[in-house]
């Protein structure tokens, strides 16, 4: 098979902006001191999107880990609501994304290196790969959607990609 | 001050089914596999409601820690809308709470010990303490409700609690 080598990116909002949201402390815009001092919150970090007739729940996704190489060769959407993963092992992971504005084509693949303080939401309709957990079985904290309606899309890639090195 | 003694319980989904719901893959009643077999899904484990009006919003709070002995001499609620909490640093914490359906007073307030990988989540009403984390600062996933009206509500207990050790 030709694969097609991924590069590994590190996550930061400018560059993932185009999937949805990355969740964390480290440059919210909004933030404020409650509880008499004794709490910050940094606000309202992503924009949870359950689509017209579905409702937000809250899951939790056991993950087992994968080890490198990894092939990536399908990615699943979600046509009709955001998706939410939020590390709660504290331990790194990758989030593989495509933009949402085609039938995604290996060239169009980016591979983000998330820490475990990190969590991302992939917009409605972003093509991403299943969850990639590493090192060890990992839990994450998902925020989806509910409803009515089909609400996943598979896609095989025609070229695989291959991650040669998680880190 | 006369103080009343709390006693510590630790967080069952039983015990704390008045108050809303305990987020853990322990006792889930729904879960099954996904992502060809790499992935548990525990799945829709606690009831957001952000009420009529309002919407979803997630966010991180970053607490201070507390030592026992610690005062619990005020609670809130949220009327409006539910509140989770699910802790990203996965230590152990407190949640106290009183039954939503009167002005708390001291006897009808409890106090459970959350393990790090058990979330809770206040269901609307239910008078509860601010965020109570021990020993180090700790970060928390929150998801509750953005939208009109007031949706915080304080009160001051006539007679304050204690809790004398967190352990």
């Amino acid at each position: 098979m030709n694969f097609r080598t991924l590069r590994i990116e590190p996550l930061t909002h400018s560059e993932f902006s185009p999937y949805g949201d990355v969740i964390e402390v480290h440059g919210a815009t909004q933030h404020f001191t409650i509880n008499d001092g004794n709490t910050e919150r940094y606000h309202d970090l992503a924009r949870l999107d359950p689509g017209p007739e579905g409702k937000v729940i809250v899951s939790i996704f056991r993950g087992q880990p994968h080890k490198a190489p990894i092939e990536i060769s399908m990615l699943e959407r979600h046509p009709l609501g955001s998706q939410t993963f939020m590390p709660l092992s504290g331990k790194p992971y990758l989030a593989v994304v495509a933009r949402p504005d085609a039938e995604p084509e290996i060239e169009a693949v980016r591979v983000f290196l998330c820490q475990g303080n990190q969590g991302v939401n992939y917009a409605a309709g972003v093509w991403h790969h299943p969850l990639l957990a590493l090192e060890v079985v990992c839990d994450f904290l998902v925020i989806d959607r509910s409803g009515p309606g089909n609400n996943c899309d598979f896609a095989r890639l025609v070229q695989p990609g291959l991650i040669i090195s998680s880190s």
